[in-house]
C-alpha cells in the first residue's frame, strides 16, 4: 500500500537492545497491590492462592518464552532470567519487556477464577524492568539477591503478622520489631508464638523457582551454585 | 533491614527517561492476533464486540493515568498521548511502557465477558513500545499517520472480505485487488457489492479517539488542527 | 577481503542518535583547566589571549560542521548549536561528539602559538557532552543560562581579583564576597576599586556568539529573542 | 551563586552509563585522514614517523587514564581497553569518549615536530566511540580482529603498494589484487619484487600494543591467551 506523508514518524522510534552474550532479567512486581490485597481478602502473611496464581502466570511465560533458563518468584514478584545466547525479538528491551509483562497479567486473569473464590474486582496490574548482567557469578548474585530479600521479608512478616493477630495494632507491631536481629525474631516467633520458623512452608521461606523445560515449581535455595549447575542453567 | 551481599546488582539497573517537554507515546498492539482472532471467532472485516472492548481497556488505561489527553485506536492496536508537561513516574520509560500494557491486558481479559458470549481460550498478548515526538505538529503527524493506516487497511479489508465472502479464496481476494487504487475499490465496493463505503460506520472507518477529561469514544477525523485545538490538546 | 572469525564483536556496538528535530547542542569544557591556567601563566580574571584561542579554535569547528548555526562561548567552555534540521553524521551522538571535541582540540593546539608566546607545556584537555532541546523556546534558554553563567562568574571574578590584586589573599577575598548581591559588588567595584563593570569589555561580559554563516566574532546579548531571528537562527 | 531561571534546561541532560563489570573499549579514527596522509607526504604503504606519532599519543592517554590496561594501534587507529573493574568518571560514556578523544587529539598535534620535519599544514581530525564487551573472551576477540584487520590490510598494501612503486597505476594495481588469496600475494611479493612478508618490521605486521603499567610499545602477537595472561590483562 502507499506510503502516507505522516510516514516519517516512524523515525523517531529508538529500538534499544541488550548487549550480547549477558544474562537478561525481566522483573515485574504487583502495582498498588497493598490495596489489590486488601480488596480481595489476602491472608497475611502469606497467601498460598495468591502465590500458586503467580506461579501459574509466571509458568505460562516461560511456556511461551523458551529462552527463559529459570524463573524466581515470591510475594507478588517474578524475575525471569533469559539465556545468554538468547536473541529472542532481537534483544530488543520495549518488545520483550511489553510481552512479558502482558503475558503475566493476561494469564493471572485468565486464572484467577481457579485459584480464588472471589471473584476478581477490579484488574490488577504489574510494573516491570529489564536488567543485564555480564556474567554467571553477577547473574546468580543476583537471584540471591531476590531470595535473601524473599527470606528477610518474610521472618519479618511471619512475626509482624503473628503480633498483629495476638490483638497488637500494625503500629505496635512495627514498634516492636525495630531494630531487632534474625535471632531475636526466630526466638520470639518460637517462644511466643510456638512458631519454629523452619518449619514454616518452604514455598514461603525460600520463594519459588521455576526450571526449564518443565517449569515446574521447586523451593530450592538458589545461594549455592550447584542449583544452577545441577539443572543445566550454567555451564 | 540490613543490606545483603547481593545488593550491588541493584547498580546494574538503568533508567532510562524520555526527554523532557515532548509528547509521549505508548503504543500497544495485538500479539499473534491473527490466531486469536480466528480462535474467537472475530466477525470479518471488523468485530463490534472486539473494536468496544478495546475501547473499553483503553478508557481503563486513560482513567488511571490522567496525563494522557488523547488516545487513539483501531483494529488491534491503541496510541496513548501522555501531555508534554507530564512528568508521570519521572518519565521512566519502563515503568510507563509496562503499567500501560499491563493495565491495558488486565482490563482486556477482566472486561472479556461483558462483550463476547465465547469464553475466552487462552490469555491474549500485546506488546507495546514508547516514543516521543518534540513538538505538536509532529505528535499530530503521527495521530494522522494511524488513522490514515486505518482507513488504508480498513477500505482494503471492506472489499478483500466481500470477495471473500461472494465466494473467492482468499489468495483470488488478494490477487484481485493487487495493486488497485482507492478510488477503484471504491466505486467495485459500490457497483459490485453495493457497499457505499462512505456510508460503512465511522468507528470501522474512522477508528476511535478518547478524550480528556471523560474519555468517551468519539470517532472524529483527526486531521485537521481544530480536532486538537477544540479539544483542549493543543493551545 | 574475507571476513575474519572476530568480525562478530561488531554486533556489541551501540549507534544511539539524537532524536530527529531537536537542537542538538555540543558542549566542551576545559579538564584540568586551573592548573593549566596557571602553568601557563594566563591573565587573571580575563586573558584576551586565551578567549581569543578559544574562539579561533571555535570558528574552525563551525568551518568544518556547516549545521552549526550558532556557538556560544566563554571562559573554558563552547557550545556548539546544530540546525534542528540537521542530519549529520546520521545524528549520531558518539560521532558528532568525538569530531567537535578532536577538532576543537587540534584547532587550540594548532594555534597555540598565534596567541601565545609562552610555549605549549603540555597537551590541554577538554571533556564534552551532547544535550539535546525539543523547541526553540528551551534552545534560546540553553543559550541564555550560558550567559547568566558568563555575567555572574565575571562580575564575582573581576572584583575578586581586585581585591586579590590590592594584597589580599583568595581566602579574605572569598570570605569578603560570600553572599553579597550583584548590586553590592558593581557598586565596590566602583568605588573601591575605579571599575566601571559596564564599561569592563563586552567579551569578558557576555562572552562570544558566532553565528553562521561567517561564524565572525560577536559579543551580543543572546537574552532577547531577536537575536535568533535577526541572524536567521529561528523562523 | 543564585540559580538562573534557565537552570532547568540542566534537566535534559543524559548521563549514559557503560554497564558495571564490562571491558569499557574507546576506539578511535583518524577522520579525513586519505586527504590528511596525502597532504603532509605519508610514505606508502607505511610511515614509521606516523605510526610512532600515534604510539606517542596513546602513550600520553594510557599514562593520564591509568584504567587502561592495555592499549592496541595500527595505521590510523587506536584503541584503549579499560578493566572490568574501573569506574573511571563513574563510567559515564561521553565523558570518556570525549577525554580520551581529546588527549589523544592534543598530544597528537603537541608531539608533531618531534617526528615530523614538515610543519602541520591544518589541524588532523579523530572520531571515536565506546564499545563495551561484557567477558575476557569476547575482549580478546575484539582484540584479535584489530590484528587481523591488521593483518589483511597490510598485506595487501605492501603488495599494492610494491605494484605502483614498479610503475603502474592505483587503478591497474587494485585490478591486479582483485580476489587474490594471502598466498598468492605473498608469492608474488616474493618472486617479484624480492620481499618476504615475515621479515617485513613487526610494526607494520602486528601494529602496537601497549601495556600497563609503562606502555613501551611491543608489537606482539595478541592472538593468543598467554599474551593477556602473562601481561597480567586477564587473571
Amino acid at each position: 500500500m502507499a506510503k502516507s506523508r505522516q510516514e516519517y514518524v516512524k523515525n523517531f522510534e529508538v529500538h534499544s537492545t541488550i548487549l550480547p552474550s549477558t544474562w537478561m532479567v525481566a522483573r515485574l512486581d504487583g502495582n498498588s497491590f497493598t490495596k489489590f490485597c486488601e480488596t480481595h481478602g489476602f491472608v497475611k502473611p502469606n497467601d498460598i492462592r495468591a502465590l500458586s496464581l503467580m506461579n501459574e502466570a509466571a509458568i505460562y511465560v516461560c511456556k511461551q518464552l523458551p529462552d527463559i533458563v529459570v524463573a524466581y518468584g515470591q510475594s507478588d514478584e517474578y524475575s525471569f532470567i533469559f539465556s545468554k545466547k538468547s536473541n529472542v525479538y532481537g534483544r530488543r528491551i520495549e518488545k520483550i519487556l511489553s510481552i512479558v509483562i502482558s503475558m503475566f497479567t493476561s494469564a493471572y486473569v485468565y486464572n484467577w477464577n481457579r485459584f480464588f473464590d472471589i471473584p476478581l474486582q477490579h484488574p490488577p496490574v504489574f510494573d516491570g524492568r529489564i536488567v543485564c548482567y555480564p556474567n554467571d557469578e553477577i547473574m546468580m548474585d543476583y537471584m540471591r539477591w531476590r531470595q535473601a530479600d524473599c527470606h528477610v521479608n518474610n521472618l519479618y512478616n511471619t512475626i509482624f503478622w503473628a503480633i498483629v493477630h495476638s490483638g497488637k495494632t500494625t503500629t505496635e507491631a512495627h514498634e516492636q520489631l525495630k531494630g531487632s536481629t534474625s535471632a531475636v525474631k526466630n526466638e520470639r516467633l518460637f517462644t511466643e508464638f510456638g512458631i519454629n520458623y523452619n518449619n514454616e512452608p518452604e514455598i514461603f521461606r525460600k520463594g519459588t523457582a521455576l526450571i526449564k523445560p518443565l517449569y515446574e515449581p521447586t523451593h530450592e535455595d538458589v545461594f549455592k551454585e550447584e542449583f544452577y549447575r545441577n539443572h543445566g542453567i550454567i555451564e
